[in-house]
């Protein structure tokens, strides 16, 4: 999640124009103190295609943040698929659907052999929420081990182990966290085997190291030095490795569709959401099959609209989508293009550090949080859309749709660099 | 949630035609244990319109069961706002979006000028683990009263506030269960009074009292005694009154939107899902505002599709349809009419015991769960759908969608009374 610093501060919506100011404050009024709007001018979005989405004055703005609308807003894809499902029947997984089966038997073909059954959610905190639910009744243990600015998800259990979002009730006693960073001195190895050591001179076996591969709330970290070892060691202990691919997912690496593979390793649980459905709320939790026996048999887990026909339409119309235009290879080559570029890019500004990233999802360190937040907001003043991350929130954030070309990498390094310009 | 008499068991796939036996074998494989299908002879549902279903041969149901679909199955006004949202934008709650603030206004206007704040998440176990979580934080309190077979939902928390679940992951320490039954001598306050006292002797005070205001897993109650000086007792032991509206809510019960409205009570908080955008994933919690004044600012809460905009459209849309196409009404007047014809044929079944409802949310407890499970398969054979439930899985739960006529419950009743001639 980004930090605070990029978003709106009620106090001063007097700055605002009039029609922005009333609806903020009727939304403040209806919605409460815990929804947060981005960007110093908060944008009033009404339409989305491809890379773009136009606000309601009808300009037009370059989405390189919204990972959601993976394939492209509204593609007309994944639309003409909702609407003929909606029109058809959406109901739930007690009943026969084949497309379901399908969908599943697709999906899973993507994972190693290993990882053989899927179960259905509606968002990645319940995909989570699932898969440790399953992890401590598989192992037995309540240990959990998580990187020090994890995110992972909202529910009471997952904020419980998602220490980037701050606040009294994170983090839970039995919860490890573990430094990451992008230097190679930094070994994920020795800070779980560490973790490990600190909860059974607790009396706590660990139930399952959870890692976003991409580590986005960790700053965006595409290359972390021990990551293979950190994955022995947790099962050496007894305990799962759970691979969070609610962000990196779904081929936005460039390198295939799903980041643990990068790293050689095979998860036991895998969990994914965001892409999943463009938009649509659908995830999953993907298991060993032995795990999820004894769960199944004494566990009784039933999500109305997990699966339901009409998210399973969009996923299914995403996935095709994703491999029929060469999505992947996309977010390779443009990705690898923008990144050389911001490489070169950061040799010109004294404020950026060293570009980070693999395919379309790229982390950019800049100097400090300030700097970051004037950044953000002059880039949507010259109306390209992208935010903050990393435990500083010191970090640009670059996600955009997989179908980001390179007039649109073009277009987000040109506006940077201006932007860049006036700090 | 229904027993788990009235599942398929895969042992007996043997018994199906072909194409049954083998969508239950590739499912069986994808989805693991953990799913379970409704009937000895699963359902293949291909099509659904209005308070029809069809299976794969073109064989039409009468759908007495599905509450989701609450306007009816695939109805056009819905599609139709789904579609148009879709091709336009789906995006979620951090840009301003004008439809979001105004449905927000629209549920909020249906609810007690105390409640005046909404938050959006996908499903009612997240609306659930929401308002609990809040509950918690508001009144730094951990301890819980539910009823004893109570279904709250499936996140980590709440499946430890369901007992009705089994198994050995319910109930959680802090945890009281008070009984509830169709008859005057079970009162809610007396055992909420008791669950107080027995937290009290643990040294733990109650954060809230949560009921689903039709106690459907509990049998279909819609007369519980007690309730009001149930909610007058926790609040007077520093608790709070979480109204679970995910079941009987927008309109079913036929007395106006909402289930607590009955017993004159207004709760602190009250979750909302299922029916809500007619099978969309979308769902709330709706608060007094003052419980997110401090949450709100210290616990940083961001459901990425929570209230994102075609979860909207759809929401908008179903709450349109019930008020234009008079559903409240039509509840209460098929459904009374219906529980009369019911009362009617208990009278000429020696098996049927005294039919309980209000509006189209009705219970027909049976003599025991065998005549249950034999009644629920037997009406499939004749073309109606439905369930069962209550502690001992022996109450018919008749819930249909809300444009149920007087020819679908005389339908639904004819076939009632061949499947009980039957048993």
């Amino acid at each position: 999640m980004p930090g605070p610093a990029t978003y709106f501060d009620p106090a001063r919506s007097g700055e605002l124009d009039p029609r922005t100011r009333d609806l903020v404050e009727r939304r403040q009024r209806v919605l409460g103190p815990a929804y947060r709007l981005f960007y110093e001018h908060p944008l009033e979005l009404v339409r989305g295609q491809g890379t773009s989405v136009w606000d309601s004055d009808g300009v037009e703005y370059l989405d390189a943040y919204n990972n959601v609308p993976s394939v492209g807003h509204s593609h007309p894809r994944v639309v003409a698929a909702m609407a003929a499902q909606a029109a058809t029947l959406n109901t739930h997984t007690r009943y026969l659907h084949e497309p379901t089966i399908r969908y599943a038997e697709d999906l899973l073909g993507t994972l190693p052999a290993q990882v053989g059954t899927v179960m259905f959610t509606c968002t990645g905190s319940e995909a989570n929420d699932l898969a440790l639910r399953i992890a401590k009744h598989a192992t037995g243990a309540t240990g959990v081990i998580v990187t020090s600015n994890a995110y992972h998800g909202v529910t009471t259990e997952i904020a419980a182990i998602s220490p980037s979002l701050g606040g009294a009730e994170s983090v839970a006693d039995a919860v490890r966290l573990v430094p990451v960073g992008p230097s190679a001195s930094t070994s994920l190895e020795r800070g779980v085997r560490e973790a490990i050591a600190s909860l059974a001179a607790a009396g706590i076996r660990p139930a399952a190291l959870i890692v976003d591969t991409i580590f986005a709330s960790d700053g965006v970290l595409p290359d972390v030095a021990g990551f293979a070892g950190a994955v022995e060691a947790v099962r050496a202990a007894g305990g799962l490795f759970i691979a969070d691919e609610v962000q990196p997912g779904f081929g936005r690496l460039g390198t295939g569709l799903w980041g643990f593979d990068r790293y050689g390793v095979v998860p036991d649980l895998v969990t994914v959401g965001k892409p999943m459905g463009n938009g649509q709320p659908i995830a999953a939790v993907l298991a060993r099959p032995e795990l999820l026996e004894d769960f199944g048999r004494s566990v009784r887990y039933f999500n109305t609209f997990g699966g339901s026909s009409v998210s399973i339409a969009a996923a299914q119309a995403t996935l095709d989508v994703v491999r029929d235009e060469g999505l992947i290879a996309n977010a390779a080559g443009v990705g690898g293009r923008l990144l050389a570029s911001l490489v070169e890019l950061a040799g010109r500004h004294e404020v950026v550090g060293e570009p980070r990233g693999v395919g379309l999802f790229i982390g950019v360190p800049l100097v400090d949080s300030a700097t970051t937040l004037t950044v953000v907001n002059a880039l949507r003043e010259r109306r390209v859309l992208l935010s903050a991350s990393g435990p500083g929130n010191d970090v640009l954030k670059i996600r955009p749709p997989l179908c980001f070309s390179d007039g649109d990498a073009a277009r987000l390094v040109g506006a940077l660099d201006a932007a860049l310009a006036g700090v």
